[in-house]
């Protein structure tokens, strides 16, 4: 009997979300876990598995799955391995495919979380028809998915794509999971927005904000943007402050592959003009004479996921 | 009479070096005139013809050639055209390939100068048989070709590959030809350690230095070179500098493509360890993990302009 069935699985620095998908690219049913639940990677897939067994069960079991595809931080491609990945629990060189299949008894294929995201983009989302292009998740991390002459970049060593950590600031802030200082993650993420409020409310203790009647618990990027929303003078700044550095950044990203567009997706990117206005009018300030004016910026129009999950399972089809 | 010869023009920000090249990829003659000498472009093809046309001539006049081949900045290989140089008294979009296919009668292709060395490096140089990898010119400016999966990135209005103008010091130097603040190009390039110099020789007032002894015209990148061998501590401080800068720079390309090696080449390499060693060291302390110790800095062993215009004349064979 011909596999009828792919599993795709986006890990991401909070949520693993999973899935399985027919040859169209329907995701017929789909559930998540928290990624950093468990101490150890074999945890993980126990949580995993505890979800995903059944749903493999529904469909026909193994005999009707063509197998797995997962996207994920820091994996390689080329190894089926995720290697030292900042916003993970896992540390050092975790063998991924080999446990997958030892658990599933599928197949197993690893690229990056973006990466993934950047095959469903192209192949079902707003890229779709375009050659040259890159997608940047804003979430708990930045990630980025290189798609060159309608391929993606694997690179060298099968991690190409890691924009989330190219120095922004000199000297900038530290991130505590790769040890860089002023790297694009630093300030562009769920995370970052949140130093940088908090940095901002340090900053300017004279100003009233609504942000100080939270508790540093409550401060996430989504109380930002609806005390934002509500006209908070402080909060409306840090997602111009981020906006700022985002589209410095994606000045720098056009100058090596002058993409079409650049498609964002991820928690951040619900704040809409908020941080769509400031990455823009820096980007723009930033470019060379030759591309002013003639870069998409584009917020991903598939369902918060899907576009990881549905790349994630183009691997193995 | 099948074509036995090429053309290959190397435009650079000082000079204009070409040759005659044949199928094997033998420069059989060459030589040089000045880029900026003539404010029109029409001049420039005028000098450039006094010395092109007698050796068109002297290897049997345009039947026995295939064309010609241009690297220059800011080249649109698509348009064949060359579009608001930075480095270029000529201004706005220049038909260049037209110009050319006028002037001596034979089809012209142009691509980006550091394009176009980095397929001579390709083909000819250090990085023969690699897949992954990425040229930096360090002359007048600072330029870039970018090779991924063994292809020239073009990217999609054909102007990828200008790392040059990558901002690495938010809100520093400004660079006269782009307006851009902090970039690359404002410290990486003879032009960019020249003004390091004077900006050193002024914040150190009290430090001595043979570099004082030089008159702002004879303050070129050679004679710090020269006096920084002599142990000039000033001059040290300017190569450490740069090469910091360089080095930074170095390890977010690395980021994007995940190259094999990254292969320097133009007027600042001739100062060898001095600017290798700093480039290095920062680029190392700027690496993920999974990249370190893993990227190869190479010099070009090419002789100099060779490459770029061998790449050019590859262009049209």
């Amino acid at each position: 009997m011909k596999a009828k069935y792919a599993i795709g699985i986006d890990v991401g620095g909070t949520n693993t979300k999973f899935g399985v998908v027919d040859r169209k690219g329907n995701i017929l049913v789909q559930d998540r876990i928290k990624t950093n639940d468990k101490d150890s990677v074999d945890g993980f897939i126990e949580d995993l598995a505890s979800k995903l067994q059944p749903m493999i069960e529904q469909y026909g079991g193994t005999e009707t799955f063509v197998g797995i595809g997962m996207g994920a931080p820091n994996a390689n491609y080329y190894a089926g391995t995720i290697e030292y990945a900042a916003n993970l629990k896992w540390k050092g060189i975790i063998p991924m495919a080999e446990k997958l299949e030892d658990r599933f008894k599928l197949e197993a294929k690893l690229t990056n979380d973006a990466n993934a995201a950047a095959v469903g983009e192209m192949q079902y989302g707003v890229a779709k028809g375009m050659r040259d292009f890159i997608t940047i998740t804003l979430g708990t991390g930045v990630g980025s998915g290189i798609v060159i002459d309608g391929k993606i970049v694997i690179g060298h060593n099968g991690f190409a794509g890691e924009l989330g950590h190219v120095i922004v600031r000199h000297n900038g802030r530290l991130h505590p999971g790769t040890g860089l200082r002023g790297s694009l993650e630093s300030y562009a993420s769920a995370t970052g927005l949140r130093d940088t409020t908090i940095e901002m409310l340090q900053a300017y203790p004279e100003k009233p904000s609504i942000l100080r009647s939270y508790s540093m618990d409550e401060l996430t990027s989504e109380t930002v943007f609806k005390c934002a929303e509500q006209g908070d003078e402080i909060a409306n700044e840090v997602f111009k402050f981020t906006g700022t550095i985002l589209g410095e950044a994606l000045a720098t990203f056009v100058l090596f592959s002058a993409p079409e567009a650049i498609v964002l997706f991820g928690g951040l990117t619900k704040a809409g003009d908020l941080i769509m206005q400031p990455t823009k009018q820096a980007m723009e300030a930033n470019l060379l004479q030759v591309f002013k004016n003639k870069i998409k910026i584009l917020y991903s129009d598939l369902k918060e996921a899907d576009a990881a999950i549905l790349g994630a399972s183009a691997l193995v089809w």
